[in-house]
């Protein structure tokens, strides 16, 4: 049953990767044009696919989305950020990805993100491990201390996080990116690239997060949220870490740190 | 003649794409393999062509590369870094290109980027313009306050300029990002989808900048060091601000403020 579910997520991240480079590709044919809402208009289209296709297949699941849902029932639910990177995508950098999870009971039962630019489809069934494409995948082992490229942390700027001493922190012994898009992030921890994801969106976190949350964890990987505990994926978040396994309790505490000294509290 | 270099500039260019994609898309296949000295062979491998090329082409002109040198003369130096974003090179995110100036008493008249991996070549010829491919490019006009997606700063993480206090002001009104190659940042400023990029390399920073200074500046835009003012590009460098030339100033005093208040000095 779950591999017919991953087959449905495939062919949803199929349509959504053709919409994303028809229109990525047609803004830079045009001279690269001011008009940016391009990409709302690429973000609803495939949301509403999504919908759509639900509806028709899996009519008694929902659909949470980042731009339009459908259904209420928290049973089984597909978490969607259909153009996670949207800063990126219309800058023309090619660092976005689709995203799409089935949540049952608030926990990720099967994950898939698709990279259409390189045309790699990360997946995961919960308990049967992760893969690219054919490939089976794995974190690195690396500890936050370990110098050298794979200790990247990737931070988003944000108001949450007193991020700024944090990276003043981090970056004694680590590399720093900000690649802009999260759930590509995650993909480069559960290929053993990068090492950790510090990720502080609450509102609609959860679609960024849930079909990485699922890939990452079966790629040897941990993800919880910013205070370290387990969190529901079906509806708001409280921010991610997400890792390696390795580096997840320093990551922890690093965070922790700036959290107390600037008094920040996050409720859903 | 000009054009005769930049012709010459774009031979290298094809091979050091060759190069890169290859050794790229191999990691891959080698299922994300451990081993990252590749990199260093890759930018070896281009840094040994281009001196190859032009010892045998222009044995009298000179080569300044991040790798490796040939002659002393400044008349005409060829300035090269052959692999821009190596750190995101080695995390199979696609954000890197080739770099490569022909520099004459210090100026720049010719200038090369190119980004293999989507197969876009940017190009300029001192006098006469920037291109993509065959597409003339420009630079947006937006003020840095002006909010969006075009206000995007580019800032690499460093240890010179107190970035986490220039973050904290500039995140209020732009976009932050860092993408991890300053050269690929700055044909997005080329094109008008970023607005500056504030880069802090000192050592071999010329071999970063040289190429994007023309571009840029045949793009409308303005490139100065740290301090504002015009440098030579065939020796180490002072930073670089390189910005859409509207915000020029606006992120130069910024700048300006946060050297003043950690009493950093660059001295060559």
């Amino acid at each position: 049953m779950y591999e017919e579910y991953l087959e449905f997520a495939k062919e949803i991240a199929t349509y959504a990767g053709k919409i994303m480079m028809e229109f990525y590709n047609d803004t830079i044919d045009l001279n690269y044009k001011e008009d940016k809402t391009v990409v709302t208009m690429v973000d609803k289209k495939i949301n509403s696919y999504l919908i759509e296709k639900v509806k028709e297949k899996y009519p008694e699941h929902s659909v949470n989305g980042e731009e339009e849902s459908y259904n209420d029932s928290k049973e089984y639910v597909w978490v969607c950020d259909p153009l996670d990177g949207t800063g990126m995508y219309v800058n023309h950098i090619p660092v976005f990805v689709f995203s799409l999870a089935l949540v049952y009971n608030g926990n990720p039962i099967v994950g898939l993100i698709y990279n259409a630019n390189e045309n790699k489809m990360y997946s995961a069934i919960k308990g049967q491990g992760a893969y690219c494409n054919d490939i089976k995948i794995s974190v690195n082992k690396k500890n936050l201390s370990d110098l050298g490229y794979k200790t990247n942390v990737e931070i988003f700027h944000n108001d949450i996080i007193d991020e700024v001493s944090l990276i003043k922190e981090l970056k004694n012994d680590s590399k720093i990116s900000s690649i802009g898009s999260v759930a590509r992030s995650c993909m480069a921890i559960a290929t053993g690239d990068f090492s950790c994801d510090i990720f502080p969106g609450t509102s609609h976190g959860n679609c960024d997060i849930a079909a990485s949350y699922l890939i990452v964890t079966e790629a040897g990987g941990r993800v919880t949220n910013l205070y370290g505990e387990d969190q529901r994926y079906d509806e708001d978040i409280q921010g991610a870490i997400i890792s390696n396994g390795v580096s997840h309790n320093e990551i922890l505490q690093k965070v922790k740190k700036y959290y107390l000294k600037n008094n920040i509290n996050i409720v859903k």
